[in-house]
């Protein structure tokens, strides 16, 4: 291993105890119930179970009922106080159904995993950061760099602070940190046009005509966001440090991935040792904005919502294999479409030329296959296509031990929980509506 | 016809001889092309032909093609200057394919009539009012009454300067205008329960308890328009006055329904001749939260765009019939759905009790049928529900004379439109996605 | 009315108390019910139930369950005899399911009205018979002449002893017989180009070329049959009488057409008071050979099996006011398709030229439209296209009220009874399949 | 290898170069011809043109096109006579489209190979026989007993004078073939339990049940085919001797299967070097009674029409790797479905005992594994169900070069060759109707 090139430790660290730092609602329990039927006062009767059992609420909503539409459904979310077991149990007996979403789920049975249901539901990420982003190894090359510890800081506040629906905060860059960027990017634009995947080919000069990718000029994460939006809906989201696996994957279901904002040490430009804007930009963007890529991505995001944790290990190895190290089968010859690939020179070389070994992409097989994280990969996984990719992740899917399917609903940017006789059927009456569409475009074809 | 009924000049004034207010950028014309092939300086050949021909740009994107996916296109907004005719012939014979939109379509074959093509480009329609909002009639209550009609124009403004993505505008109404909020809201809840169809009723109390429907408080769009948003993603967006139906129904198709924020006069409570955020919040809103309502809507919205004028004007009529008039069969009888049934008392009694005619909705037929706009229906469409009007209105816009299909596509909030063979496999490919959703979810059922 | 026309009581008789002849497995009682697990002995088991309560089987099989594919399900014909319901009784409660279907419904609940399952099944019909083609009424022209009525023996005798996946038999036509075709075929051919629609002149020339269609040749049933096989799947069977309309229905459900094969009475070549094979072969067959009519009529079969008694009557004028005498929509006018028209010279002219009263097809209306049975028609429905009609006939079939959807297995010429989720299932898979076909020809167009 | 086997040549051979043994038509060519519009007399223009280029006709037929549908089209087969490439010429320059199917289409571009399009054509097969069931090899035990092969060529001339829509001949069986099942039968059944997949096991007590399958008792292939068409569609179809690879996978597409109706030789009743009527009742007959694999084998006959040579190999390969030779996955561990392991105690013994080596199959990596034919199979491959390994074969048959899709249309028995807009719209038309049932049947679920 040559130190001048990006090896870092993944963003995805399968399994692993991390010690969770937040604050209370981290450890919140969210209760979606429906009342049996709609009478006047049944909030005010679901408010008197949960204080006479002591249990504080930090937030209450009633919609619609998409499982049951006859029905209300109201979305409790419980602070971690009072006899909150009784409490459940109380509704529960006063319910049509009860449905419990927990980070505190491990040893509890019926308890679903918490994930996001609504896109905004992701600003709970900001209290559930593995480590904050301002927080550096002690090899790392900024550990003793006062100034870049403190622009650190300020990058991992911004995201912190970060809500959704708002602007991404536009950062003014020093001269320091665009000579850096000025590095990378030239010295990869080099390799691009043989070693990149089509896609990444494709839409490069469009990131430069649209959102500032320059050799002089560290594009922002609002232009190229709103350009991928464009594109296949995909938006970037700022973050202020490590995710767990389960929570970035549960970003992708919703076409968000969370980005860094910051770039790594000036001192050696051609190394991190972690994600940095350069990698995100670089390596990541371009590809969200083809839409079977885009597709595929969000398909693995959405296979682990609810998942056991070892089919969470297994996805983040199969990211790991496909987003990030993934490798492409083009007719003249293999290409690279993964970020890591993408976004170092090396590595990207060495992948294509040095002959490691590669294997079909099988998600049941990539899924358990080890790597290491400090080197170049031996093991590349090749994919057929895009597309190809993507039908074989919906089928691996659905061998994932969850007892409903999952659908995101564009419209209303929230993941649909499907277990019920009437969402099946409202999916069906969907599917009749694009096959209507599909009759009329082809008769104007 | 009663004094203290509400009566309106319709949102919707089918055909009429408008004048048209606004500055220069409404009468652009947007061309979209796609270069042959990629090539290096691309942007500055097409730059050039335009200043050759003296045309002045407004704006100028590239994006992926999704008609050609592996071509990027040009959208190029050009100012109504120079001698756009010979640009257009230039670009013609250097591209794969040109698409001209315009608002100036009426003697010019091979252009489509202007529709946006992205949610923000709603933002347009500020510059194409048929009437500002602060402009009254000699006859309206409050013609004569300045205080009424400053805050008139307060509204106006507000409309007029809001931009997609940013909060609606939070109003604080007098008391005089919550006291006619009152009067209004009070008299119509007494009759729902017996008179209004299931899906409002169903709706309507989560309004109360999530949006602040109540008699002592106006509701603020925002908190309507988000509530929507998690139900079915339709959003209120505030216009600042009458808008051609052209444009009033191409909202419907991003599911945006532009509604106004002002109350009527005081004077008058029961009464107003144009909707005012009475009938927008208790007619229309709620309905808007139903699934089937909500896709019904769109469906209208999506036969508008780029359709011939004739056409425009019997959507609009299907919309008067529908949305705003519309009678629905339940178990019990027939329901009042229209939102201009929903927020008049006396239409709403009548519509149901006083044997007016009630005619099947059959979309082709309603199309044609004339109808008063002073004075209550005579005739009434009756829906057998909200997917069998959905599904009617899906054929009928396939008999709508246009050489394409569209479809909305929610990620990118945008709409596509169908006429290559890429993008029919693109939509096949994903009605296959949905397939596999759907053979997973019945698997767990 | 003239004389010289071809006025007829219709084939299809709605209603109406006839006498039903026929042997004793008229009234056997089908059930069909599955063994809750695969065990040795078990048909021996079953065998002792019906012999417990003295019930003599006409026929037992045993075949995989498709409603439940992991059982075998037994299908016993029993004799009316015996304690029929005893044995019913022990039967159900050593079963995972039964279903009893049988032609003496009406007092039993629980019981599905007969239809048959497998295509073999139609030869069931021949006991069914509601009148004997050798019993001619009084004023029929053929009444008083012995030659005619042992012809008429003859052909009924052919269709009582036909059996399916026989040869149609051959019949050599007399030289009379050969007359009265050529001048109903004569007279008829002068008006096809410019009354029969697009579909009828489309395929009349290749029944010239391929099925022996001239003036002076009567074509076999077998060549035409054949020629529909190749074209639709649709097939020709001999019928000996007239059948009950719910059985005449059920026939189309399995594209199989139940066809005279006599001839009209050469008194009056251009009079007949019921369906002969000018009329089959001259009005149904050229119609047969189109994918779409044919799989409109098919709906229409399928609509009727195990439908109630008046659901049968609505089909069965829908039946008249389409196949029998339809007229559909083309860019130059109305055109005639129904059989009835086709094969009537006066009629065929009245029905486009004297005005009659037009409607549009609404299964719903025309279902319960009165119409005379010995006169030209005052009303006639009029279809937008054979694709229109058949989507709205499978819309009116959902409305039948059934407990099971239906569908045509065309691989094992069976009727598939859904009503379980394994069947659901496959349907599913099955739609997944052509939608991979659809994938693959999209790809190669 | 043992001899007490069953061990024989394949019924697949792949590649080989056979010496073809038949009659002239044989080598006849298929054109198929739209004229460009329907006109007078448009028949006898064409068969001008073969009269001018000599070309002899042995069939000619015209239908409706289902390529075009508003014309139709001819199908005309020429003897190997006269100036065949005039005649072609001519026509071609006098039609809407023309297509070349032949047997001859190795030299000839635009040429397909020869493919029966209708369920009648497999007549044809009985001319391109490689071998005649009565040649024996000389090692083959019943080479030097007149009494054998005598009766092996009254076993092969009933099948070469079979013609499709007849009754399958009864044969009946001596008592000394009967003592050679029964030892076959009685020894097989002792490890059908514990070494047959479920699915066998499911239908075998039926085909006991329904089909005589006894040890006393040789099945008739009539009664079998019967049962077999009431669970899938799939029948049989006696074999006069080896067919070439393309033609027997040709067979699959129509669900029919090539069975031999011989036994083999008393002298070694647990050896055969190839296949006999044991092997075809024993081990492939249950099979083809499950939807699933049905429609998997279907889809290998489906993939092979008009495939190059070096794809009917592979295909062959394949049908080798499962149908013959296959092992699934179950609950409990492998099981076989192969008849080949199914008509073998010592090799279905072998295959799940001895640990020869597995293999997911992968049809483009199984379709090139080579495999020994005279002893057991060192590598088995493995499905993981039948809805599994149809869905890859439908992917991997999308990879085969071929210039249209193909679809099976059971109502008309026939081959739709895809390659026209008008056929993709009626596909999606159908795609259409079947969710439409879909629909209903899930609101009666």
């Amino acid at each position: 291993m040559r130190e001048s090139e990006i090896i870092w430790n993944p963003k995805l660290m399968p399994g692993g105890n991390y010690i969770k730092i937040g604050r209370d609602s981290a450890k919140s329990t969210y209760l979606l119930f429906a009342p049996p039927e709609e009478e006047v006062g049944v909030l005010a009767k679901y408010l008197n179970i949960f204080k006479k059992h002591h249990v504080n609420l930090l937030h209450i909503e009633s919609r619609p009922s998409t499982k049951m539409p006859d029905l209300c459904e109201f979305m409790v979310e419980c602070a971690p106080s009072g006899n909150l077991g009784g409490a459940i149990e109380d509704i529960k007996s006063n319910s049509q159904y009860l449905q419990i979403i927990s980070r505190d789920y491990k040893d509890n049975k019926d308890t679903v995993p918490w994930f996001p249901r609504r896109i905004r539901d992701l600003d709970r990420f900001a209290n559930q950061i593995l480590s904050y982003g301002a927080e550096l190894d002690s090899d790392h090359p900024g550990f003793t760099d006062p100034v870049y510890r403190e622009r650190r800081k300020y990058f991992a506040d911004i995201a912190y602070n970060y809500r959704h629906g708002q602007k991404l905060p536009h950062v003014d860059y020093t001269q320091e940190e665009i000579d850096t960027w000025s590095k990378v990017f030239t010295q990869l634009k080099t390799l691009y046009a043989t070693h990149a995947c089509k896609e990444h080919n494709h839409v490069f000069p469009l990131l430069e005509e649209n959102c500032g990718y320059r050799e002089d000029n560290i594009p922002q994460l609002e232009d190229v966001s709103n350009f991928l939006r464009d594109c296949t809906g995909f938006t970037l989201r700022p973050v202020a440090g490590l995710l767990s696996s389960r929570d970035f994957l549960a970003g992708l279901a919703f076409r968000v991935f969370h980005s860094t904002q910051y770039i790594r040490h000036p001192s050696k430009p051609f190394y991190t040792p972690e994600p940095d804007v350069c990698h995100e930009l670089l390596g990541h963007a371009p590809l969200f904005a083809d839409p079977d890529f885009a597709q595929f991505s969000q398909e693995i995001g959405l296979a682990s919502l609810g998942a056991p944790d070892d089919y969470i290990e297994k996805l983040a190895t199969c990211f790991w294999f496909t987003v990030e190290f993934g490798v492409c089968r083009e007719p003249d010859g293999l290409k690279a479409y993964g970020a890591g690939l993408l976004s170092s020179y090396g590595e990207l070389q060495y992948c294509l030329e040095d002959k490691p070994e590669y294997r079909a992409f099988e998600p049941a097989k990539t899924a358990i296959q080890k790597y290491p994280i400090t080197e170049y990969q031996p093991i590349y996984f090749v994919a057929e296509s895009f597309e190809d990719a993507k039908e074989k992740m919906i089928k691996y899917a659905a061998t994932i031990p969850r007892p409903f399917g999952v659908r995101y609903n564009a419209y209303t940017q929230s993941i649909e929980v499907l277990d019920s006789k009437p969402q099946i059927q409202r999916l069906v009456s969907n599917i009749g509506s694009e096959m209507s569409i599909l009759i009329d475009s082809l008769k104007k074809l």
